[in-house]
């Protein structure tokens, strides 16, 4: 395996310092990324301002509005009027969460409760329409009409991608390339756009736009390979929801999918068996499955593959002069594979 | 009563008649309506499709979009590249009733199986937000943001309506004012905004864009107020869906609100006994209701307050010279109370 991912406890040490590293550069920026958000989920209705609230403030690290407001400083904007663009960023990633939660019939999220099962489906799936909404006005106010065509394709993509992993769901053959399609749009195009639209907004040039595009989509790939992985290795406190929870679910993602490529008939059986359980798997079962997936290799594949996209990820920042929003957008891409929640 | 509803033969054969005038008027509309709404639904995922055609091909009448066309030719546009941005109000439309499918856990909807009984909640909230973000990015297509704030914010209103219905579901104490503000947004908002959009297309001045505004506004609370009446008196066979709908899922409308504040103690029991039965409601026990709500006056009334919308709709056309756009939305407006489908 390559990178900081080498050693176990050199590994949570250098995630540590990554983490301490980006704060100090960060503070104030998510300071002002709470204030805003608070002010946007304001609502006659307060119903929605509770289940709002609560959604946002389960835990997110808010790296979407950041990747925006790191992408727009990267490209010489000096101002402070890029925060409700960049907050419009959480609105609609907490939007697609309530929603996750209703498809995926979620108990926890983030170590709490899922918003469904306070508040029930049709709040949190009208409550979700909301945010989404907010996230579009939001967005319409700054009248850009380039950032408006990059946001609102974001969101098609986005709703695409959702279909596309229902419609793979207990689908034990999803090959690689269908998974990949699969986070693409799920998790990259949103970081994709939140540092695009970062550089369109600073009014970079053509090759700024395209470079920071491209880190996004890396970054957003990177992340997206290192949650699946931490799901076969990773525990629940760090996690903030259940390990194993993705073969729980019927999610075949790249871990299992390349493990099951590399698996004798017995191994795939047992596997399978387990994947297309009706019943919820017992603990040990889910451990048994979890270390056939570590022996076949599956895990070391997908967090190689995450640190070859940050390796691109951080190869297109080459093009920008040194300064602190260059170096914490390369320790976002740092600590994403060292990361353990 | 008053207007076209005075007597049930002769408001029958008016409406047949309004609807064949209007049908005459509006039927290449229609055809452009529909070929526009085909091509909006195409995706590289097919389930989108399958879902997206079958919510969109389940028996609408094109009222939205149709209401966008009109307006901006009683404004004096002549062309004919308004017709996606009529479609994408036909687009939020479908999407609205996708979530409500999932939110009512409806079964029927237009005399067809509601889309969640077929393909399932998950599959139905995602694919209505695949044709939410696909009626935004329509409307962003036509690059004028005084339209875009004005669909923006139509949307954020609507969906904060579905979470205020949802509140005041299985609530017997829902007054008229608190169900005015309910049937504003989540039916009322959406035509004020087509009819808005299409005079801000159309470049008309602030007056046309005012009045057609209103128009509206007064059809489309005369539309839900109408809609809410005939579940008291409609049949199955008219509606495309049960009647007594509102009161078997617990829904407070205004002829049950009325009936209520003029009933005495024994009706108001035999009411607030139906309406929070947690058992699905025997067709006697229905009827018993309806006849109940019927004999107290509240159907008349929401017809009443229905004819006063509309006549305030109409007066706000006053404005415009005459012209084959102005006698169909004079049309639209009478049919309203006549129709019953």
């Amino acid at each position: 395996m390559s990178g900081c991912c080498s050693s176990e406890p050199a590994n949570a040490l250098r995630a540590e310092f990554l983490k301490a590293r980006i704060y100090d550069q960060v503070r104030c920026d998510l300071e002002r990324i709470e204030r805003a958000l608070q002010r946007h989920l304001s609502s006659s209705v307060p119903l929605i301002e509770v289940v709002g609230r609560y959604i946002v403030n389960s835990g997110g690290k808010r790296l979407r509005p950041l990747l925006m407001i790191l992408s727009a400083r990267l490209c010489g904007y000096q101002g402070d009027q890029e925060v409700d663009l960049a907050v419009a960023f959480e609105l609609l990633h907490a939007a697609t969460l309530l929603h996750d939660d209703v498809v995926d019939n979620a108990e926890i999220r983030r170590k709490n409760p899922a918003a469904n099962t306070i508040w029930g489906n049709p709040a949190v799936v009208l409550i979700g329409d909301y945010l989404y909404s907010q996230a579009i006005r939001t967005t319409v106010c700054y009248k850009d009409l380039r950032i408006l065509e990059v946001f609102s394709a974001t969101t098609s993509r986005i709703a695409e991608g959702e279909v596309l992993q229902l419609i793979h769901s207990d689908d034990l053959e999803t090959d690689e390339a269908a998974y990949m399609e699969v986070i693409t749009r799920k998790t990259a195009d949103l970081m994709t756009a939140a540092c695009q639209i970062g550089a369109i907004f600073a009014g970079a040039g053509p090759q700024e736009e395209s470079a920071l595009r491209d880190y996004g989509h890396h970054l957003g790939i990177a992340f997206q390979l290192t949650d699946d992985a931490l799901d076969y290795v990773g525990s629940v406190g760090e996690l903030g929801k259940p390990v194993g929870n993705d073969i729980q679910e019927g999610k075949a993602t790249l871990p299992l999918i390349h493990a099951l490529g590399r698996a004798e008939d017995g191994q795939r059986d047992l596997i399978r068996s387990a994947f297309l359980s009706e019943a919820p798997l017992e603990r040990e079962q889910i451990e048994v499955i979890q270390k056939l997936v570590l022996d076949l290799g599956g895990v070391d594949y997908t967090f190689q593959k995450a640190a070859h996209h940050l390796d691109r990820a951080r190869s297109n920042l080459g093009i920008f002069p040194e300064s602190p929003a260059k170096s914490t957008l390369l320790d976002l891409a740092d600590y994403v594979l060292c990361r353990r929640s």
